[in-house]
């Protein structure tokens, strides 16, 4: 058996801002209308190392090859002049289960996936002449998130918020790079921005919710159970909440937080990719996106890096 | 990042049978004392292509690695010149998450890990003085039940049930290449054998619960949903059933599917594992084990050869 591993510099040369945009979605719009299988993620923890491990897998009924995803965060890694994230994409033949390719992403694929589903679904649900947002978090997919959604529509202005100003300077600077107007905000101040998105480790929520004046809110960071970004309250106010996967958000993401808090009921979610697909149910009032990760974005991204692969 | 692809030559140089015995026996025992992680597995079925994939993962506290396994089983693949299972595994630093190895086994560690599991348990359940066994199925793990069984005590017949005569004749040439005498048997003779180990993809019992006269029986084929071996009938006579995972087995394992027809108490089994460190609780009349394949297993084994690469 050959099997090739496939290192970041060519996959960054396929994987276009567009390849991803159109690889999630068509995973997410897929995933909505039952045409995707998805079995539930995979996780496991280190403590010793603050680790944590999980891995998603997902099929798009008669796509060509299925994938496995391996994805992990070690937050102390820094310490030691590693990166934070890491992991692998695998690509295997959905006729033969032969595996195709090794995607040796560090963890890169992941992290556009992300952003995608995380611009794609905002700029849905977010009025169109909303041009300033805030972010919640000063790490690579706050970043990210801003840059990607930028792409959608213009941003006159991105407010950062994060506990490091440090952290915060460099991600201002950073989007400024990218040709972006960001400023530090406050909690509060970056709450009232008229659309919010959230991509911190958090445990907690990041604001009260009196303190959100926005029409939009997206979450990003609740990818494992123990995490919360959104306070529950928020979710009262929603007219629409879109999450990535019904089972995973109400599992783990904040939308599962308010159900167990009591202010929504466990069935008051629409898929994001019927949102992708047939635009706002209700726009009125607040709109929120519970995004968790799900494993056919990362089959569908991983697939289609694969086959532009020369 | 660099990340070796190491090929099965190279596997097949470090990975002894006593190396997996090892690595086997350990994962079994950390993980009845609980010293494991073992979240539930992935399964993603491929009808189109009678394919079926599973991933699952694995870590034993203290190690220095994890591991993260995908198996696939394609029933057609023997058309077209292609071997039916095949996958990989990883190999992930527990202390970073960074990706270490890519193990290109071809499906063969997972292939030997059963061979241990299925062997060691049959091994400490079946008394001392029994030199013959029954095997149901001719596919590669039948084969290698016998050989590994065989490595542990003297066995001077080995029966072989299945469905393809040619098939039959065949695997009981292999067997007596590795030194047995094996022949060929039907199902009746085979279910009268004093020690039976199932290595089938049956989806129904092999044999009725009337025609076995065994004191010990290994079943291993019911590897994901919707497999059955054995017949439900046959854990009420038995005085201990031994399963490799609690969760699994009830939930996709013979001993899940005669709870299921009410024949024996969803907490009537005891750990594989504490069987191989204590041994047997109860000798008297018959003994069952019930594997289902273990993701600390894939985990300890891939980690034992990743060690001892070169």
């Amino acid at each position: 058996m050959t099997l090739d591993v496939v290192g970041l510099p060519e996959i960054e040369a396929v994987a276009t801002r567009g390849l991803v945009f159109d690889a999630v979605r068509g995973a997410l719009i897929a995933h909505a209308e039952g045409r995707a299988q998805m079995p539930a993620p995979i996780a496991m923890w280190f403590p010793e190392a603050e680790g944590d491990c999980h891995v998603k897998a997902g099929y798009l009924e008669g796509a060509s090859h299925f994938g496995v995803k391996v994805a992990s965060g070690f937050y102390r890694n820094a310490e030691r002049g590693l990166p934070t994230n890491s992991g692998l994409m695998l690509v295997f033949d959905a006729g033969t289960g032969v595996p195709a390719a090794v995607l040796a992403d560090e963890g890169w694929l992941t992290a556009w996936r992300t952003a995608a589903a995380g611009a794609l679904i905002t700029h849905a649900l977010t009025p169109p002449d909303v041009d300033e947002v805030a972010v919640f978090g000063t790490g690579l997919q706050a970043r990210l998130q801003g840059e990607w959604l930028a792409d959608l529509r213009p941003l006159t202005r991105v407010r950062v918020c994060g506990r490091r100003p440090e952290a915060v300077r460099k991600l201002c600077a950073e989007l400024g790079e990218a040709g972006l107007t960001a400023v530090p905000a406050t909690a509060e101040e970056a709450a009232a921005a008229p659309c919010v998105i959230t991509a911190t480790a958090s445990t907690s929520p990041v604001a009260p919710t009196e303190a959100f004046a926005a029409v939009h809110v997206t979450g990003i960071g609740t990818d494992l159970p123990g995490k919360a970004e959104l306070p529950a309250g928020l979710f009262a106010r929603a007219t629409t909440i879109a999450t990535d996967d019904h089972a995973q958000c109400l599992a783990h993401g904040d939308f599962g937080n308010a159900v167990r808090a009591g202010t929504v009921a466990d069935d008051a979610d629409v898929a994001a990719g019927l949102v992708l697909r047939d635009g706002v149910p209700n726009r009125a009032g607040l709109t929120i996106a519970d995004l968790t990760g799900v494993g056919v974005a990362d089959a569908a991204v991983a697939t289609a890096v694969f086959r532009h692969l020369g």
